[in-house]
């Protein structure tokens, strides 16, 4: 404890900052508290920290190309401020070896530019000496570590502020290394640990799961450190600060108002050769799109925090961002596969000739985001491999909204509001050589931080995004940095922000597995490679649907059998209890039915100006709900009345309620006046289902006053298991039969009390379509194919519609079991 | 009368395409009526038909310029076939003049290019001979004219088939000339009657009513033919077919699914020097968008009849659209004058130099159709005088609903996707010199007729619309023909489709004249004309709002005063009433009371879970609804319970109803849950606010259940110029004290019934504010401030809140005047 006392400026700064107290008398006393808190800041500052990097896999490809330098970089940062530094690379292999291996890399590590040449190999020498290998394997070794570390701190009369391991290692090790740590090398009381992890962090949603649940064994969440590299990219790390510091101009900008479109790309020119054994496990999807391009995707989409320098806060937005995205479906992405994929696979993992993968090496996903703010703008996001370029950017292109009187030939950059108006986080190669920011002149001249931000300099002749350089603002880092070594000095520094939690991990894979579960068996389109691809690969979107823009062209090479042609629907069209049936998979099922309901509803509309539906609950038309959401766009919702075929009797804004579901489902995606939406009035005067209430007739008379003859242009009615159908069970007193229109019914199970259309008013509709589904119904489905008119025992058989149609809609589980 | 018998052709064509009778019997009765039907064919047929035109105005400079022009070219056309003609040019001329001038104009006619020379000057000659001068100014004239013509068909062994009128003469003439042609000059029975009308035809929806009016005391409608010229410009009149022959690939492109914007332009390189005299009446709107424009637009937009060549069917489909079109405001134009036309107006008209006009000449508009094919599209019509070229074109710009993979460099016309994709009717001038329709090689080969469109040769380094005409499928006419010669034409074969009835130029100004009397004092932007316009006139759009896109530059001239310029958020804090204040300039004040309120309902959700607001009626709140909808992507709308404060007893969907402008302008746009939007209870059993029905008890208990305390969070209240708030009227006999919550009101205008909250209840609330808008409100304001608490004569002076807060939000012109 013999080190000289440090200075302590912060403590009495803020002291003489305070104001003079009023009274002289006071003087003394201030005089002493001024003296004790300086002693206290002089003790505590006697010790100075320690922070020691272990990191992990030190002799691999990363840690090789990428780490050692970003440790480097973090020295030549922080040396000579508060902290004293070692760094310990641990690997598997001899101490020996490793030594050399290190002696290697350090020896060839380069200086920055903006370090003085003398200075830094100073400190490059001194960097050589904190650095050391060390074999690291066993618990023993660890503890050794420890030990070695608690000895060094000691010695040089230092405090330990922290210790970070980076696990530059494959995920099969991450759990005896996590165990060593937590059991044998975390740091005393006072100082941190950080653990810094690589991805994969997972193949899926469950595997990641149970990756998160085995560390989070070993640490705790604030401890653990997930790195995304593009997380690191200077463009990329530029977009938050870019999106604070010109808050003013987005304001009236980022939104769906505005925006027409975001396209987050990261477009590879290399193969996958040489790394087939990985690839095949993953492909492009897990490779890229799940990680970066989601991490790009939300920063992007994300609502601004108030303070984005809180990570705590950055990260709350980020997850909010995850909960708005809607579910992708096996149509919301189209998949490539450079043609010489399959044979670099069979070569390197001794596959027979027989052998043809289906793992995508391109891919274009359309997402979309269920919030007031980006609701309806397509987010694209692309990534491929063996295309015509390398390059990786975010763009955000605006909506033209404007009209200009002048020939296009006069338009000028600044002045013209037709020109496209785009903000580009250009994350670097491509036609540009070097990360960027770019805004359209035509918007607005952004701030950047000039220290680290700089104009680029004219370069004639060159174009992006269909326009000369000259027609945007552009911003380049006064300085390249590698994303490594960005990170690297965001763990030192604690900014959990740039890393991915175990939440947002699970979040983005929650938002991914049902994709790639989809799209398991696709064969993915065959592409040449590189400029070849000419517009092969060119895709586009209608509703929430991509598909490839040209046809599927003459296979290249005998792939793995064609893709299946979008032959239209494999619907099979056979008849039951005497109607009309339609049966085919559930996708195509309800893809059918919902075709059929526009259609009826279209026709409705034009020949009498209004289409009545009425709609059934429970879980089977939720999938029908969210078709017509967000499919249909060619709908005349404005037109159409919504009616419910049955109801439990709960507050509409029960969960259990049937039109909850409709709420959820189609409701709140869709534009139906509020009009046109009719609830069953089953809690009036806060009541639920009283009979004097009459309920069931308020609800009978405004269907009489509203619906031509009550005669409904299209039930929608599902099947149960006993036979029932609306809430019309077997052997029920009421709705069977009789006068009336609407009535009060009771169910065997929870909640009993209903509200249901009669079979009498269903039997008037011009149309009739039940919806059965799953294997559960397979046995009633045979069932009912042979009784007869039998309403009493089977209420479905009373469902006969008196001059309309009646069809049946039934998936092959159903139908054929 | 001795009139010849008339051709019948139909009967016995209809008779021999009849089935063969089965009984032979029946043969001999069959041979007898065909003889006597061919023979009374026969008789009929011997005698030709003979057609008198009759041109008003025949000295004029129409009839020198393209009339008489057109009058050739249908001779040229439909000489030798199966009528016989003779031309009157009629005007008010002597004589002698009028024979000089004519026997010029005829002399000077050139032959079209496809008829042989010789040919032709025969016809020439041919044409000069039936041509003859004559004055007509008199009833008795016209008697001489139809006895003369009578004689020359009497003498050619002629049958009369019909009479056409061409009116080329200011329309103070229409009236007697019209009267003297029904009195005087009819053709006899069995023979045609055509008149045809040039613009102007009225001023506004009332005058071109009047004129109707009084043309229909002479004509019937299938008599009158109103000529607007554009619809017979070739790429006009192609419009429709080209939708007819290219039905298979329109059809799923030509709605709002697929096309981004249309824009139909005309712009003009000329001013209105020499013609201020007229111009001064009309400017731009009616001189080109009410007719011109709007017809093009109706040919686009109109839904497709089955059978184009009906007339009828044409005319019917375009009613339609007309009644499509979303109402103009004020808002939805922005309108320009070139500099140097005030200047002319005072140096042609006699003018003081204090004169300044307001007339414009240049208009931008943004139309709107409410229909299923069209809604939210936008239709850009834009004219102006003294712009930068002259040219004019109907375009449909599709979406780019697609991604590229490669880079755009290699994109290829007619593969690449994401190229502008559009289809335009190239009405003339311009770049391109010559009538043309486009569609771009990315959409589909387009079907014209070979006979009359070719494919254009290639025009190296010309551009259009961005792209090079390589990129487009172009054609052009075979024969270009002047849009008379088209018309002249279709007036002959009686297609009526080509012309202006009744009942659409009456749709038309229906359609305008709101927007002219809303911009009758506008002043508009002054340009210097010609390419120094640069970006001036450039506008754009948000929502159905149109604004220039550049600020309003310092004035040119000392014009009509400046432009109130957007000054920032001046916002005025104040007392009133002994409450907060505060006021601003409209615009600013609705940003601030909807930042207010959003602030009030994030934080009565954050305390209690959810935010009750209650909304009044009227115009004033629908800028704050608007702007909450669009710009508040903070709100927590899911938390938020809408009520109302007032409604009138009118069905909730109808355009009066309070709550059809929150539907309208808000609850669309947002996702508030159906069951926490709380419309009024005043349409009960098809019931208009019976008191037996409960309503207001109804809405009592309904907040009695659901707001803690019945204290909404936040009351949203106006003042009427009377002091009413709310539908709390002077001297309301109800709801001004006492217990009730709700109440039936009175109101002194249309509707009279009325629901509102009462004093009491809304005295309740934890916030009240009230929005006063506008310079009529200044009387109230001013007198209000002086009273004290007298809500019988003043219900305003009667809000109070007991314990709750009072905001008044006013803008400048209510509060300072």
């Amino acid at each position: 404890m013999s080190q000289p006392p440090e200075p302590c400026l912060i403590f009495p700064c803020s002291l003489s900052a305070s104001p003079m107290p009023r009274h002289p008398g006071c003087w003394k006393m201030l005089t002493v508290a001024m003296c004790v808190a300086l002693l206290g800041c002089l003790q505590a500052q006697e010790l100075r920290g320690h922070v020691s990097v272990i990191l992990l896999g030190a002799t691999g490809d990363l840690a090789r190309k990428y780490l050692w330098r970003g440790l480097f970089q973090l020295y030549l940062d922080e040396a000579g401020k508060d902290y004293s530094f070692s760094f310990h690379g641990a690997a598997l292999t001899s101490t020996k070896q490793g030594q050399a291996f290190i002696a290697k890399v350090l020896e060839s590590l380069s200086c920055p530019e903006d370090v003085a040449p003398d200075r830094c190999s100073e400190l490059k020498g001194q960097f050589q000496r904190l650095s050391a290998y060390r074999h690291l394997a066993t618990r023993e070794d660890y503890m050794a570590l420890s030990k070695d570390i608690e000895a060094q701190v000691q010695r040089g009369g230092l405090r330990e502020a922290g210790r970070i391991f980076y696990f530059s290692v494959p995920p099969f090790a991450y759990a005896d290394i996590a165990r060593n740590i937590n059991s044998s090398c975390r740091p005393g009381p006072g100082a941190w640990l950080r653990v810094v992890l690589e991805k994969p962090f997972g193949h899926d949603h469950l595997s990641a799961q149970q990756l998160a649940t085995e560390l989070g064994g070993f640490f705790r969440e604030e401890e653990m450190y997930r790195v995304d590299h593009y997380l690191g990219k200077q463009a990329v790390a530029q977009i938050l600060p870019f999106r604070d510091q010109n808050r003013k101009a987005l304001d009236g900008l980022w939104s769906r108002h505005h925006v027409e479109r975001v396209e987050i790309i990261m477009k590879e020119t290399v193969d996958a050769e040489g790394r087939t054994s990985f690839y095949e496990e993953y492909g492009v999807i897990r490779d890229v799109l799940q990680n970066h391009l989601t991490e790009v995707l939300t920063l992007v989409a994300m609502e601004l925090p108030h303070n984005i320098s809180s990570s705590e806060s950055v990260l709350q937005h980020k997850l909010r961002a995850f909960r708005a995205l809607r579910g992708l479906q096996k149509g919301s992405a189209v998949l490539g596969q450079y043609q010489a994929y399959s044979e670099q696979v069979r070569r390197e993992q001794q596959k027979p000739d027989s052998f043809h993968s289906l793992t995508p090496t391109f891919a274009g996903v359309l997402v979309h985001m269920d919030n007031l703010r980006w609701e309806g703008v397509p987010f694209i996001l692309m990534s491929g491999k063996a295309l015509d370029e390398r390059v990786g950017y975010a763009r955000i292109l605006f909506r033209n909204q404007a009209y200009c009187v002048q020939n296009d030939e006069h338009w000028v950059a600044d002045q013209s509001r037709c020109l496209p108006r785009q903000i580009v986080f250009y994350i670097g190669h491509g036609e540009l050589g070097s990360p960027a920011v770019l805004v359209s002149r035509n918007l607005f001249r952004p701030s950047l931080p000039p220290e680290s931000w700089k104009e680029l300099g004219a370069r004639p002749g060159l174009r992006l995004f269909g326009r000369p350089l000259s027609d945007f603002y552009a911003y380049s880092p006064v300085r390249e940095q590698d994303a490594y070594s960005v990170l690297i000095s965001r763990i030192f520094h604690g900014r959990k922000d740039s890393f991915v939690t175990t939440e947002n991990l699970l979040a983005s894979w929650g938002f991914w597995t049902p994709l790639l579960d989809g799209l398991a068996h696709e064969v993915p389109r065959l592409y040449p490679g590189g400029a070849e691809n000419g517009h092969l690969l060119d895709f586009e979107f209608g509703g929430a649907r991509l598909c490839f823009s040209q046809q599927q062209p003459e296979r290249l090479v005998p792939g793995p059998g064609p893709a299946p042609m979008p032959s239209g629907f494999q619907v099979l069209k056979a008849r039951y209890r005497e109607s009309p049936l339609i049966s085919a998979w559930p996708e195509e099922l309800i893809a059918k039915l919902a075709d059929d309901i526009e259609a009826t509803a279209v026709r409705a509309v034009r020949r009498f100006g209004a289409f009545h539906l009425a709609l059934s609950g429970g879980s089977s038309p939720v999938p029908l709900f969210q078709q017509l959401a967000t499919r249909h766009y060619g709908f005349p919702w404005a037109h159409t009345h919504l009616w419910l075929v049955d109801e439990r009797c709960v507050p509409l804004w029960d969960p259990e309620s049937n039109f909850q579901h409709l709420q959820t489902h189609l409701l709140q995606h869709i534009r139906v006046p509020y009009y046109n939406i009719h609830p069953m009035p089953v809690h009036l005067r806060q009541r639920l289902c009283a009979e004097e209430d009459q309920g069931a007739q308020t609800y009978a008379s405004e269907i009489s006053a509203l619906v031509a003859n009550s005669s409904f242009d299209l039930v929608l009615l599902g099947m149960g298991a006993d036979g029932h159908t609306a809430s019309l069970f077997p052997q029920s007193p009421s709705g069977l039969d009789g006068e009336q229109l609407v009535v009060l019914t009771e169910s065997p199970s929870r909640p009993f009390q209903r509200m249901s259309l009669s079979l009498p008013l269903i039997n008037r509709a011009r149309k009739v379509a039940v919806l059965v589904m799953g294997r559960v119904k397979r046995e009633i489905t045979v069932l009912v194919s042979r009784v007869g008119h039998e309403p009493k025992k089977w209420p479905i058989s009373g469902v006969l519609p008196t001059s309309g149609q009646l069809v049946w809609y039934m998936d092959y589980e159903a139908f054929l079991g």
